[in-house]
């Protein structure tokens, strides 16, 4: 059964910034997974979005794939946590570990570091990769990974989300917004 | 497998206003269905929401009540194209319809006709619903609800989304702006 | 010379919360002010609104009014910065202290802990004001302020306005949000 | 006196797009108006900017330039209806057509046809220009705007709003969202 979009607070975070409840919900549901999908989550910070997948992919297998080394740590965590025995953590920069890996058939891209052209090339050209997520908070990815993917061919599906959590305070409702995220969806073109 | 957030376009929807697929996919999230659940969709429009549901309580049933009548044919027709068995179409006025209803364990709200507080009041307290959720497209309707939601003692969370496709027009990247939705849903705590 | 927005930095502030540039500038602008208006700041706060309806307003006057006591004095601390001879701070609850006033033909209401309808209502019928423009963070002061305005036959103009900064952050362009803010402003028809 | 944000139904705007009063009022504070301003509209479109401008700058003058000679038109039909004697009405490209016209001390840019550097540069480098303000709908112009005025040293400040205007539909308060804008503005450094 579909667990997408748990609670924020139960993962181990520590400092690193974690994707929101709702848009790590929206991220999975653009990915549109089967149970058996192999999933790479590229750049997986806490490894929340990773976790979320593997509990969704029981016949599959997550790689959480993540250069710093804090960040390898924290997603250790929170698989022992969440007891996924799929889910693989993989310490290494994108695009130059991805040959050493078992090639995905869903892809999320959380952070590239400079080298989302080649991530998004290697994923598309070297993997039967079905659909790719990316998730940005600038605008310089969500404008480069546009640009790219439009030269693909396949089909895409682009939205800015802002949300507001709308707080009870003192008996009054007050809006508290969350900084905008951009999800970017491309999905291969049956032939 | 779950499958939130389906393509707009499959459902058949004529000129009843239709929850949008990023919206529709947040509002069963926040649902948390069960397999085995039973869930009201109190005011089901076009019934896309409870299409879903429906295809997402394989051991369960949805039973989307409904006024209009022009509504009512149209949910009774997208559930004969999604062929969902456990589908009930019941026309009738919330919340008056209700005691002749099987009792519901989740409920949707999309629409009340001025009935919003009968309406909760009703499932809160002659039901055994675990989880509420309200969809508001106005100020009104979202004040209200979480002014009853909250002298409920329930456990509440509430959210303005503001979505904005990106679309590409001669190689320009667009934003074209959905109206707001807040999605409003309350928890009975565990006593 | 009109100087709407003036850059937050240049307020003192505190701790108080302030009307960010752009909404304070929205603001005045709703307000339509003529040289010699009269225009009355209810809940005034810091008083970065009067000070500059107070620049704009050089043949008028601008009555800050304010029950809170460090507030109260916040605003002469910007009133001696920004040399306002024609900003008048008024310590006092709205609206009981209304009548010992000079009547306004404008009005700003940025906080009215509780009294809001009170507030409109002396406002609407008790002085020759023209236009009257709310400030609101929240849904309860939006849903009232309009169901109120709505009941005086004045012309109504409400926006929410969302607004991201941003950010140069190591060469991205990050977006922060803001809190969002309602304008709610009502104009007496002519008759 | 200042009148940003004029009612959108006064201009006469026929099938050309318009910037909405808002975004007009904000964009016109971000350009910090003085009287006396020489002022370029670079990619003038209907000229509601152009005209606002123009009554803004009573000592000063404004040019409009666009290419397209509908628009042309439209800006000429609008500069009779508000009898703006200095606003000067301009039929060309940019930057082709600028050595020809009188130096500006503040520019607008709403329309730049693949030609948004070379305008920037040219008015940065080629003139006495001291803000720059530029009204962007899409994510590239956005994102190629502050990279090329991020290489310029001048200070930068860039927002995105989302305005929702709230209507009352048979005692509703309904939202209607507007398309986003960006505003990216830079002001040169006082050496």
């Amino acid at each position: 059964m579909n667990r997408y979009g748990l609670p924020d607070e139960i993962f181990i975070r520590d400092k690193v910034p974690m994707t929101k409840s709702e848009i790590r919900a929206l991220t999975l549901i653009k990915l549109d997974l089967n149970k058996d999908d192999i999933v790479w989550d590229v750049g997986a910070g806490t490894g929340s979005i990773s976790i979320e997948a593997a509990l969704n992919v029981p016949a599959g297998r997550v790689l959480a794939i993540e250069k710093n080394i804090e960040a390898v740590e924290l997603i250790k965590a929170n698989k022992e946590k969440f007891k996924c025995q799929n889910l693989e953590v993989v310490h290494g920069v994108a695009p130059d570990i991805f040959p050493e890996l078992t090639k995905p058939t869903k892809a999320i891209i959380g952070g590239s570091t400079g080298n989302l052209q080649e991530i998004i090339h290697y994923l598309w050209y070297k993997t039967s990769v079905q659909n790719l997520v990316i998730n940005a908070i600038t605008l310089n990815t969500t404008y480069l990974a546009l640009e790219v993917l439009n030269s693909l061919q396949g089909q895409i599906d682009a939205i800015q989300i802002a949300l507001n959590k709308i707080k009870m305070v003192n008996g009054y409702q007050m809006l508290q917004s969350q900084n905008p995220v951009f999800i970017i969806s491309a999905t291969k073109q049956e032939e």
